[in-house]
């Protein structure tokens, strides 16, 4: 049965509303009815593009096509930044999935898919069962931005006895000091100002830094240093303040250049790791995880409306959200 | 038995003889008849500074403390970059002593020892047993340049079956390109001319680039790329060589910024991974490896003397040694 169903779409001048209809899902397809939706960074760099906008999503399964064996209606479902990959190449049989070059993903591909909107038609191997216990508006900002924190732990091997620096207190920031504390992590922050000391510390953080005017950080040393602001920072403190053969995973979406002294990476050994998403059995480890271990984002609720899209855009912009934009559908 | 012997030391104005005595070695102390020393591109930033230069050394134990056990008089030995650690800090303990914070190392301690001499008084811990079937000429070089390359290979689990690039054809880029090959890697070699292609081929190269006026390198996508050049390359054709999750090594010891588009990296989880030296269970492992795979680095020979020490370091700054430059002592 063919459902037409609302999205929200980037245009030249911002948001506009528009109506699709949309065949039945065929094959391994499979129509969610969207019932939450966090607002990403990410969606910002594609506001003016005409494609529809949101990649975090959560709701029900509604039909099914044919070929789909693991999912039934009525199931709650997520999904994030990668739609589809090639399953034959060497990242996807290494388990890399998100490193497919053929990747399907957010804001690549599938421009008349997303998760701002009533409801969204994706291939049933990207979508993730949530698990009980898991509310929506909570799975919803884990779907990319917990996935792309846990991915951190899983595959570079962050452990319970690491000390790991947190850049930034935002979407992102916030869930790595979650997952980070949950885990048992040694987690320091960094935050431009004393405004959310207490909130670092109430969600597991050991110490907190307001780096404002400082250019030496009179800490001991860390094994790993997530940057998760928008911006770059300045470096120099932040490598003083690793521990040799210490990680650094830029997770900013810059379009400068990533600019370091040389002579700060390579006498002791610093690495610099790229890092994007996360794999599918990362994914899945990460919603396990989050389950058993209640973490539960901070969220602001939005509708799940063209005035809610704009609203929650409009405070991720301002930097006034705390700390992760949800959109909530009506019904 | 206090020996007086000849040490070749940095000055303002170029290289200078001296001569030194120096009290007998007393406890955990060796002191080492050099017969063969490299020359590296380190020597020549030290070459300004009041200091022994020097620090590929290999030669005979001709005295030892009361405390040494492992080492006899006529044993030969080497040693590289660096001379003494803590023992006792984390990195220590982890078995990475080539970075711990208290490291005594070339150009930051140790200004009265050096393998630009006859003789030099070194730690026991430090020296090196080199096997027997690798030639002193041939060991000189391994103990800074070949550690350098296999640390590499041992810690960052290069494998038999990585495609590994290697930038740049000198001291460390033709050590890399022995080793690989050795170990059964698939070695792709860039060089700015077609001028070392033979010898690169030679070396066991499966493939190699002449990188001048390219600026797209049309090849399947490597796992690992070694860059040894003295300058830092145009990193976009090499970024976009490498496959998704790819380790670039910037061995390059440059004043400069390294910068690299952020766009470049984390989108494609690609790792950008300081390395230095050598820790000494990598040194151990190196000697073993290049003994059973008869590793010989190509060299030239100068006498070691004060005008071997400026003609040699005359042609590396020149760019004409192929492939390192080895100082030979006349007794």
């Amino acid at each position: 049965m063919s459902v037409e169903f609302t999205v929200y779409k980037g245009s030249a001048n911002g948001i506009v509303e528009a109506n699709t209809t949309h065949a039945p899902p065929t094959g391994n397809q499979v129509l969610v009815k969207i019932s939450h939706s966090g607002v990403c960074g990410t969606d910002e760099h594609y506001k003016q593009a005409d494609m529809v906008l949101g990649h975090e999503g959560v709701g029900t399964v509604e039909q099914i096509g044919e070929a789909v064996t693991d999912l039934k209606v009525g199931d709650v479902v997520g999904w994030g930044y990668v739609n589809k990959t090639c399953g034959k190449c060497e990242q996807c049989l290494l388990g890399r999935d998100n490193y497919c070059p053929t990747r399907e993903y957010y804001g690549g591909a599938n421009f008349h898919q997303g998760s701002f909107g009533s409801r969204a038609i994706w291939d049933a191997e990207f979508l993730f069962k949530i698990p009980e216990g898991v509310k929506p508006e909570h799975a919803a900002p884990l779907m990319c931005g917990g996935a792309t924190i846990f991915e951190l732990v899983e595959t570079y091997n962050i452990r319970p006895t690491s000390r790991v620096g947190v850049v930034g207190i935002g979407g992102l920031g916030h869930l790595a000091i979650i997952f980070l504390a949950k885990m048992g992590a040694n987690v320091v922050v960094f935050s431009s100002t004393e405004s959310k000391r207490e909130e670092a510390l109430r969600l597991g953080a050991s110490e907190f830094i307001a780096t404002q005017g400082l250019d030496k950080f009179d800490i001991p040393q860390l094994d790993f240093l997530i940057v998760t602001t928008s911006f770059l920072p300045n470096w120099q403190p932040y490598l003083d303040a690793m521990k040799p053969r210490g990680t650094i995973f830029p997770l900013t979406i810059s379009f400068d250049n990533l600019s370091i002294p040389t002579l700060a990476l390579v006498p002791r050994g610093i690495n610099l790791q790229g890092s994007a998403v996360a794999s599918r059995s990362v994914q899945k480890r990460m919603l396990e995880f989050a389950a058993r271990h209640k973490v539960e984002p901070i969220v602001e609720l939005f509708p799940l409306t063209k005035g809610g899209v704009e609203e929650g855009m409009q405070r991720l912009r301002d930097g006034k959200v705390r700390y992760r934009a949800v959109l909530v559908a009506k019904d």
